[in-house]
């Protein structure tokens, strides 16, 4: 009996994640150097964790709370650790600043960027790793520190292509929410999980409606597909302070700021939540930060249960049209807040810290719809091989050419058929093919093919503007590089 | 009784895991995008692949093959696939090439730069994620393609800061090892261990010197810690034939070409070796990369198992001085080489292909010992506070310098204690301090602290110099952003 050949494994990323390739790369890339270039303008400095950290340290703070101990890649290491792979980058800062707490500044202000994982269900356009690019404030107590980093975030979208009018931060205040929330008789802490119940519906009234809402304030809702979700077992009454709470928002923030403190009452954290609020509001004027760039707004709150004040939320503006062909708001791309108790997880001490994610795919995407990205998408220049034999003169002529700084390459396949070669210099997005056959060489000379002509006359072949200009030309070899400069226009 | 406060996490990174700040960071990043320059004019495109793949994809290719199961961060996922962090760059690539085959041009050369993951003993200076980048092309069974990647090593090591002389990129072809493996009555399915154990062998010869290497040939090593590791079982004839092998290189190209051929004999396997070559040599030499750059070296064999031709590697050749102070070669910071068959695991179609390896983190503790990397160690201007209630006023201050692009931010901390203000911006190397107490206030002025000069001033006291440029001047307000500028040297 033959044995049977091993099966060949697959070769496929594993679900949820993906590739990216030439321009995706690139194009983040530029968009991250941009962000780097804002944040450190501003007085942060990089920070880079590894991707691993323990489970320990890490801690359970995804967004989903619903799901505590999901969410998160792990594994055992041989000495028993339980390792992971970082679901944010705010839970490594934390470790960090409090790994470092006697060598780092005060104020430590540092930005971050990279990958992050989360094992969790992918779906369209939802991918188990991505970009995420932060910047924190760690070890200010002062709303200045969260009046920056929105302000900053302000910068940082215009800085990337999104200009003023097509976005807004939004700033709200968790203590306001929880002043609203004592005023419903929520307080205390036998209330948490409602509160937590609470928040968590807030923060879906974009998807849910006000109705959604109220159902999950109240006994709880049954989703399309059945499924019930517990609600906070709220009274009527008690789900209409709430529900005041989320449609706060006036024209003006001073009127928001108002209505707010009408709804806090004589809560003492509501109150105050509301005064840190305004203050936010008079540094952010003060600067010229005005309602085209950073409003006011109660109605977000932020899913993650660790922020303790002021959280802000960057949406955009502008609509574009969905894979059903609707148009829908682009929505949010970046958000963040303060929260004071992730060090003292780790030193038992008040550690006051606040700081903005901002979603970088998400961002890029909204660029590309937007239509807002230049695409560098020029290819090297192909230099042919038509003799194979004479392969050193050809490598010699890229050689000239990349030193001149040039992007340029030799046809490294098989070069017997010489039409491989150019749909080679065109999926390549080549502008120009080099070609030197027997003939050139004993003439000394090269020939130049403008494949970006070549493509424009192809498409319309009469256009008058290409009538004198030559898809090709013959040049000495010692002009090779003057005349390549003179075909792409440089 | 009372229940314990649950134990506090540990603010640790895993062992084998390190941070990086500041300066470490941006370091990296620069290098990182001037191998990427490189990269690019020679016409790689970017690729990103994610840190996760299946185990499957991945196989079993690390260098140490004494330890087959060993070697990565692997974990089952709920849907019962396994997967795991990339332990290098190629390993992706070939699974890309393979996914993509009918989409991506061929021959595809991407470039990709990364962090990946070894579950090996932590060392000192070795840690468990560290940067590669990589270059390689696919699809060309070219020796054009091999010689390029040389050349293209050669400059990238220059264009880092490594100047000519102080590295030398090694040349070998595997083809000849094999050669002489059959010369030597190695060849054979059923010699596959014993030709893996020379493989290795050969590869520790700068940690053995050739007397372990001819153990291992042989019997057997028994080494410091009294481990024997087993050897390849060699005759003393069968072994020196293979040890000729690695003392076969010559002061010339050409002389070293001449003895491998004497060595390889009748082996058609080994003559193909030797023709490519000298076919490499000839393509180098062409294009002026002479023997103060790259040269023949049949003592580099590489550890890994999949390569198929030629290898290659480059040794930095200064002297460092190691932990203990002695001066030892810094060594090899990349490597390479082709491997024709880590595609057709997943095809089952020969993919011909080949490609380099940079070992980042290497390459910048290499520069680092040398003193070739210049620091950007600007810290913020920062603008002190005096008067809490005038935050806004200081906010605008910081505003303005950042509009016109100096990295400024103001004092976050609580600024009871005006020494503490000063002595963060000490920490933070910033260059200038700005104040504005109420006396500058009302007279609309700030002042200005030169914090580089008083640095200075206070180390030598008596310097000339100095005598004539104040430490501190006080400025109109409205005068802020050119008097900084000016104290800045701008």
């Amino acid at each position: 009996m033959a044995d049977k050949p091993p099966r060949r494994p697959r070769a496929e990323t594993p679900k949820g994640f993906r590739d990216y390739f030439g321009a995706e790369v690139t194009e983040r890339k530029a968009m991250l150097d941009r962000i780097a270039g804002v944040y450190h303008r501003y007085g942060f400095d990089p920070l880079e964790t590894s991707a691993v950290e323990t489970v320990e340290a890490l801690g359970k703070f995804l967004p989903d709370v619903d799901r505590p101990n999901e969410g998160v890649f792990a594994w055992q290491d041989e000495d028993a650790d339980w390792l992971a792979l970082r679901y944010d980058l705010t839970a490594p800062l934390a470790r960090v600043a409090a790994q470092y707490r006697n060598d780092l500044p005060s104020p430590y202000r540092r930005y971050a960027m990279g990958p992050v994982w989360r094992n969790e269900k992918p779906g369209p356009g939802r991918f188990r790793q991505f970009y995420q690019c932060d910047a924190d404030t760690v070890g200010s107590a002062s709303v200045a520190a969260d009046a920056e980093i929105c302000a900053m975030l302000a910068d940082t979208l215009e800085e990337v292509g999104i200009p003023r009018g097509d976005y807004v931060v939004k700033v709200n205040n968790r203590k306001v929410l929880n002043g609203v929330m004592e005023v419903a008789g929520l307080a205390g802490d036998d209330k948490e999980t409602e509160r937590g119940i609470v928040l968590r519906a807030i923060d879906k009234i974009d998807r849910l409606g006000p109705d959604g809402v109220r159902a999950l304030l109240g006994e709880g809702r049954k989703d399309e597909s059945g499924d019930f979700t517990k609600g906070a077992g709220l009274s009527a009454e008690q789900a209409e302070v709430v529900m005041g709470f989320t449609t706060a928002k006036r024209e003006a923030g001073a009127a928001t700021v108002a209505r707010l403190r009408e709804l806090v009452g004589g809560s003492s954290i509501g109150v105050e939540g509301v005064d840190e609020l305004e203050a936010i509001a008079a540094l952010l004027e003060a600067q010229g930060y005005g309602p085209d760039r950073i409003v006011l707004d109660p109605g977000v709150v932020r899913g993650l249960g660790y922020y303790t004040g002021p959280v802000y939320e960057a949406e955009l503006t502008f609509q574009i049209t969905d894979e059903k062909g609707r148009p829908r708001n682009f929505g949010s791309v970046a958000g963040g807040g303060r929260y004071d108790g992730l060090v003292k997880r780790f030193t038992g001490q008040d550690v006051p810290a606040t700081g903005v994610s901002i979603g970088v795919d998400r961002l890029l995407a909204a660029l590309r719809a937007k239509g807002r990205i230049e695409t560098e998408a020029a290819g090297p220049l192909v230099v042919t091989v038509m003799d194979r034999d004479r392969m050193a003169d050809y490598m010699a002529m890229v050689g000239e050419l990349r030193s001149a700084g040039i992007r340029a390459e030799v046809y490294l396949g098989n070069p017997k058929n010489f039409g491989n070669q150019l749909k080679y210099a065109d999926k390549r997005q080549s502008p120009i093919a080099v070609i030197q056959g027997g003939n050139e060489a004993e003439k000394g000379t090269v020939i130049l093919k403008d494949l970006i002509l070549g493509a424009k006359i192809a498409e319309s072949a009469t256009l008058e503007e290409w009538k004198d200009r030559p898809a090709q030309v013959e040049v000495p070899r010692g002009d090779l590089v003057v005349a390549v400069r003179k075909m792409l226009g440089q």
